[in-house]
């Protein structure tokens, strides 16, 4: 080991309540404590989560931002993984890769590292953010929009230091499900045309969204405001009875019955993908599963996080994946107020956010 | 073809109103229509959902009943498959062999024959049944609590005759689902055990059928009656997380919640197999789901039913699964009451009810 590291005192845009504009401020981040890490940011986007969980969500001051790359500043007791100076991804849901979860091959639900809701760290439940000595909570564990964040080492995941880290920032959420199942409904479909579906039916109710979608793949595209019927009686007519497979990217529980509805009986698969803001419970009829159809949930698609994230960076490089198409807008910190409207809004794909040079 | 054949007249358990006793009525039986068939129905049982119906359903008056097995009595047009004496079972949801989903392997949620709500039959949208001239509904196109009944052809399945149809009446849905899954808790459970499942932990409210169940193979008998906190959390702390697998045969949409939040996140399937009486909707919240789970439903445990069910029948000769435990009452039809009160008190597993010889 060498001498331990001391406090950082950095920029970070600091959420001071429910919906209200952030606020760049000073703050102090505090040495990585035993297995943990701690990074400077390089470039972090956006996503969708950020501002569900601004908007609905009661702890602050808190620190938002759980996609984005950045450079291993030091270490803390016992990391052997990783040192100064690797290129690393972080990762809202990591993998101790030893729980019962994680030495499955079922499932990227790590029992130690999981999705961490209470906005302190895994390891002793407390911040390693604060202002003037008052503590500024987590999101994810992860808390990237400061320019330097502390993240458990099994919640990082080294790349190639080839990639470029302001694109590459989003596959630590947004499209890390091109191959499956994903965040974003333009990850999934750029999923299911890799996987041969097809025909890709996108449905939005923002036109916009929808033209775009015509150049990720979508074949047809509804928007429901056009019918005076329900577009799950659209969508059956069209499939001759539903479609094989149907995904929920809105963020939104109703959306979720809408597209269990919009599935065919006897082997429709519904997956839900998105974190609503409001009404947290789905419902669906029962006789909608009876019928043989199946409703599952995923989060971050499927994929092992500290596993599987270096080799879709090494896809991206081999341009085997698309990533660059889905940052629309590159922004500094500073604007980050700018780029949560925007999301907000519906006028970007993936917002990058870069760090004062 | 022979001359066509007449009207009968006989006797069946006619349902006037919701939960209002039945009545045993002489009532006419059309003549099969073209590719339907008339059944001497010589058992049948009642099932849980019979119940659910003439509780909750507002069309009557009814003739319920749709586990049965019989005798072919006559044939209507163009049915070459079946002639007189063939032995049968009755099949709620049928197989045309034609339709998308029946020449997929992946559904048994036939198209034409599908499980019919209307009271009607599928090929005409009438009824078979009258009482004096006035039409007496059908319950999913068997209506077998009747001594002669009309279903389609790809609603019957030829069995052997060496099987005695007093018992294999109840494989024509109630037990059907012995490999995999089912309506009812104790096949679940015997079919969990065939699986391979190392512990099986069946939930009730009712303690005599927790001490049945250990019969069946039942490991861990719980009332959630005796515990203060809810039963998924004493499950999760027993299971350490949660279950692989957890069934809902208990016909409540409650009970659906429940069972998805006693299985384990990452991989957790969930499946509903009940008909409930009250709150169609299932409710879930998100979280559930995201974290990994797998809601899913299943109708008749999946099987196919005119292709799979004769072998489940020689299954049952080649003593390969357990049928007789199951009917733990047999009684004439004159005493159908009785049956329904057995059912709904839950104090019968499966209740067969004798045709007049």
């Amino acid at each position: 080991m060498s001498s331990s590291p001391s406090v950082i005192t950095c920029k970070a845009a600091v959420a001071w309540g429910a919906g209200q504009p952030l606020v760049i401020e000073e703050v102090e981040v505090s040495p990585p404590q035993p297995q943990e890490i701690r990074v400077k940011v390089i470039a972090t986007s956006l996503c969708g989560s950020d501002i569900a969980a601004w908007e609905s969500q009661s702890l602050f001051p808190r620190i938002f931002g759980h996609e984005a790359a950045g450079i291993v500043e030091s270490m803390g007791e016992g990391v052997t993984e990783f040192k100064e100076g690797d290129h690393v991804l972080t990762l809202f849901i990591g993998e101790c890769q030893r729980c019962r979860h994680c030495t499955s091959n079922k499932s990227n639900m790590c029992r130690a590292l999981g999705l961490e809701r209470s906005g302190v760290m895994h390891s002793d439940r407390k911040t390693r953010f604060s202002i003037k000595g008052n503590p500024v909570y987590h999101y994810c564990a992860v808390s990237s929009f400061s320019e330097y964040t502390v993240v458990h080492s099994g919640c990082a995941a080294k790349v190639s230091p080839k990639a470029p880290l302001e694109k590459i920032c989003i596959l630590s959420c947004g499209v890390a499900t091109v191959f499956g199942l994903g965040t974003v409904g333009l990850s999934v479909v750029q999923g299911a045309k890799i996987r041969g579906a097809s025909r890709v039916i996108g449905v939005d109710i923002n036109p916009e969204k929808g033209e775009k979608a015509k150049d990720f793949g979508v074949d047809m595209y509804l928007n429901p405001k056009d019918y005076d019927e329900p577009i799950h009686e659209v969508i059956k007519r069209i499939t001759d009875g539903g479609a094989d497979y149907s995904f929920e990217c809105a963020g939104d529980t109703r959306a979720t019955t809408t597209a269990l509805q919009s599935c065919c009986d006897g082997w429709g698969l519904t997956v839900t993908l998105g974190v609503p803001k409001a009404k947290p419970e789905i419902t669906a009829h029962y006789g909608l599963l009876l019928t043989g159809r199946t409703l599952r949930g995923s989060l971050f698609g499927g994929w092992r996080p500290k596993s599987d994230i270096p080799s879709l960076v090494d896809k991206y490089l081999n341009k085997e994946i698309r990533v660059d198409e889905f940052v629309t807008h590159n922004l500094q910190l500073e604007d980050i107020n700018k780029a949560f409207e925007l999301m907000r809004e519906g006028k970007c794909l993936r917002c990058v956010l870069h760090m004062p040079k």
